[in-house]
């Protein structure tokens, strides 16, 4: 049996609950952590620490902030009359990537799910109704992921938001940037071939 | 350019200088540990602050231990008399993990190196001949790594121990279990033909 100091066995164990990280690999981690200078360790404690302690949601869009709103909507350069919907910050992150969005965002706290019992009670989504209504907004643009949780949280928002006379829109979907079509799933090329553009 | 908050911004920077990962991956682990009880979080900085302050060299043999010595060789089941050369804890690890060796082991903390300028003072080599002097050891296997650095460091000790009449052994070096010879590259096969054995 491997026989490893206890200090040792606990911080692999608690690197191995990080995503996508096993065993092997958090043994990797915590080797590089013994190896690493006192302050590099010092430094991660606190960034831990700081996260936890520091970070809350944005008052106006629920995406992460140390200050009451976050960078997005503390940006003055922001046209605010145009909000993204989002299920989670990551997602968020994806977008801002492409530097293609100059609106805000609206992070909903994840899809409707009724096998994991997320309702829109759960989800940001009266604030969302309210953000409407109180901001004049112009734009929706719903960009909740393409599979089944995200396309019926687009759906149920896209009704719930129809009798508030505001433009609703939803990302494109069709084939990926630099795809193959012989190794595109069915669904991709059905939904290519349905959302079809002139050219 | 993608606006993070600060705090997040910073762990993300520090979870980036674990080995193999890179921004994309310390940016998931960062959502991860946002989305994790608050417990998780105290464990993970609880583990890393006890590993740097309780970690420290087994006063026999190197390897890691949070007591004067190394569970192993606090171990009174091992076997005393023949000690295993490795360059390092996790090299001691994929060892034991085998549940293939009794004896014990020495951690020389690295390989002999010219070009990374490690010479023999900069490693454990100095207490390893004390060892065997001291303590009449039988056979000290040298497990350094089979490459140019691990090899010139066997070939060392192997001249230094010769005098002290102590048997020195090395791992045998050939084809890996379940190898296809197509897919292995030449310096093993030519080893796995020099040191064919009857059958």
């Amino acid at each position: 049996m491997t026989q490893l100091a206890a200090p040792l066995e606990r911080l692999i164990g608690e690197l191995a609950k990080l995503p996508g990280v096993g065993r092997k690999t958090a043994q990797r981690f915590a080797f590089h952590v013994l190896k690493s200078p006192a302050a590099d360790v010092d430094a991660l404690i606190v960034a831990l620490r700081e996260l936890r302690e520091q970070i809350h949601p944005c008052a106006l869009c629920f995406n992460l902030a140390d200050s009451e709103t976050c960078p997005i909507c503390a940006d003055p350069r922001r046209e605010r009359t145009t909000v993204c919907v989002v299920e989670n910050a990551a997602n968020l992150l994806a977008l801002e990537r492409t530097n293609a969005y100059r609106g805000v965002y609206h992070v909903l706290g994840g899809a409707l799910s009724p096998l994991k019992d997320v309702g829109p009670e759960d989800l940001k989504v009266r604030e969302l109704v309210e953000r409407v209504k109180r901001d004049g907004l112009r734009e929706v643009i719903l960009a909740t992921s393409p599979n089944v949780e995200g396309e019926a949280t687009a759906v149920y928002l896209a009704r719930l938001l129809k009798p508030l006379n505001v433009q609703t829109t939803r990302l494109a979907q069709g084939l990926p940037a630099g795809a193959d079509l012989e190794f595109t799933d069915d669904v991709t090329i059905q939904r290519a071939l349905e959302n079809r553009r002139d050219y």
